[in-house]
């Protein structure tokens, strides 16, 4: 069985289970900033995943998804950026655990700069240069890549909700960018 | 109510609903690490909890307990340090989300350096000095300072089940000590 | 002999051998963005100097300085903070000597958002809560508590230069604010 | 002009003007630590060079050298893996300029774990995944890839002077490993 359809196993957790959980539990997440690096690791642009929300708006948003039960964080990591940008994008999966920060969406906005309507995500935040050919996959409509300067820009962040355009900045201050 | 009660109250989770996630979901949690240090921020001592576990041997663990639905993860910290060291530890919580590591607790043993039969626990662990008195609460039955060269002493080491012993480690290193 | 006598005294360098090196070699600083936090380790202001410049501009700056020789990292954090915001600022200097980020200010403008005119210093930054009395000394006019939003105002934001509003930034962004 | 060929650029430091400064400045360098990770970005084996000492006794090292003036911390990085692995070990240079530890090496023994009679240095330690071949170069004798059990081996760590058996240790634990 493939890591991909762990998330379709009802061995693991039926949409029923799961929706009772996220009424009672913080649900452990991963978030991934995927980059363009020259070999000098300098970053030269950040990958932004083109999606049409529930009302049929286009927004914009960061690789992001659930920790499995029985799964290593790494694991995750690898699995929605696989789920995400395809089987050939050749993520470096960070060497270490430690997050570059930890991101709490809350369902009810205002308490943290990140929001989730549906539920209490608590998600450990990584950038992760990719090396392969990427393409967007699922309910991706497209996968742009910009440089810091365009991602920082008001139109683009506008079109990032849930606070991912919040958690973008942050990764770009992290990597010693202007913000 | 206070955070105290919330572990208790059942609008948030009955022992059979925890029970039942533990079995689909990772945990979310938070180890803290409590030190004394001087006012050049240099740590002296670490403080380990004394308890006796199910088989009524003694065991020595460190600060850890699970985050609760729409509990931020600081206030998580703060409400697990003061259900072990009492009310008056004065912990200074860390002013940043990023833990210096994060521990994958496994039922399985092996997967990780850290293990947890009853669960697939994550936890973001930090580093937390703690300046006022503090006096073990609950089922604890004392609280030991240590010199860091005291915390690497191999019979303490044994007496740290579930990996905590190299948790403490991985924070002596990231302290800059030797370990 | 005091930390602070240790600039002005010959045995260290001269005035004329510094100016030497730093032609010739990159000059490792610290720098530390002062914060007032809550109990749960918010941050609810950063404190910033006010100062007239060369030209007799006001222009506001972050707490900054050399590394002595054979002076720890703690302590020059230690020993420019008190320089800055006095004897009884009661700053809580960091455990771990992992900074947030490091800084590099280049001669020449552009290289790195962090410029100085006068040499190439390479900086560990670090958040330095303070929990008692702050007084600007020596050449600074003024210290300004302000809460995360107000520091990212663009009036407040020109008045920072060498790329210190840049450093603003990405410490807020590392405590987890929007920026 | 290279960068292999500052090091040895008049315009630059003679080596009576670095023995001077040597004697009145921390000298500011960076310690890498060179991995083989797999895809999922688990470090399976470290690099350690192996070279003669002053009196002809065999150690070994971690890859380590100056900044040198106007050079930024990620090109010095390249610039000493290169000089120490060859030139296609295809380091994988971090993103992010946060190093996972600071090492501060005294001419005095015991002040840190870190040691170095020539000089006060200040290390930047990074962990760096190299993907290519690694040669050793110049007065390095060997390189040895080991695992992380290997690496913490007592007679390994023996054999490595100046604290750079701690600092391996310190990067084992930052990546998680037990230590």
């Amino acid at each position: 069985m493939s890591n991909l359809e762990l998330d379709h196993d009802p061995a693991w957790l039926s949409r029923e289970d799961l929706d009772a959980a996220r009424e009672k539990l913080p649900i452990l997440y991963v978030d991934a900033v995927p980059v363009r690096v020259d070999e000098r690791g300098e970053v030269g642009e950040v990958g932004v995943l083109l999606r049409l929300d529930a009302e049929g708006k286009v927004c914009r948003e960061l690789v992001s998804g659930r920790v499995l039960h029985h799964e290593r964080v790494r694991d995750a990591l690898l699995r929605h950026i696989e789920k995400d940008l395809g089987p050939v994008a050749l993520p470096r999966v960070p060497v270490a655990p430690q997050p570059f920060t930890v991101a709490e969406y809350f369902p009810t906005p205002g308490v943290t700069p990140f929001h989730d309507p549906r539920q209490h995500a608590v998600s450990l935040a990584f950038v992760v240069p990719v090396a392969g050919d990427c393409s967007p996959q699922n309910d991706a409509l497209d996968l742009t890549w910009l440089t810091p300067e365009q991602a920082l820009d008001p139109g683009i962040q506008a079109e990032m909700d849930r606070g991912h355009g919040v958690l973008l900045r942050q990764a770009l201050a992290y990597l010693g960018h202007s913000v």
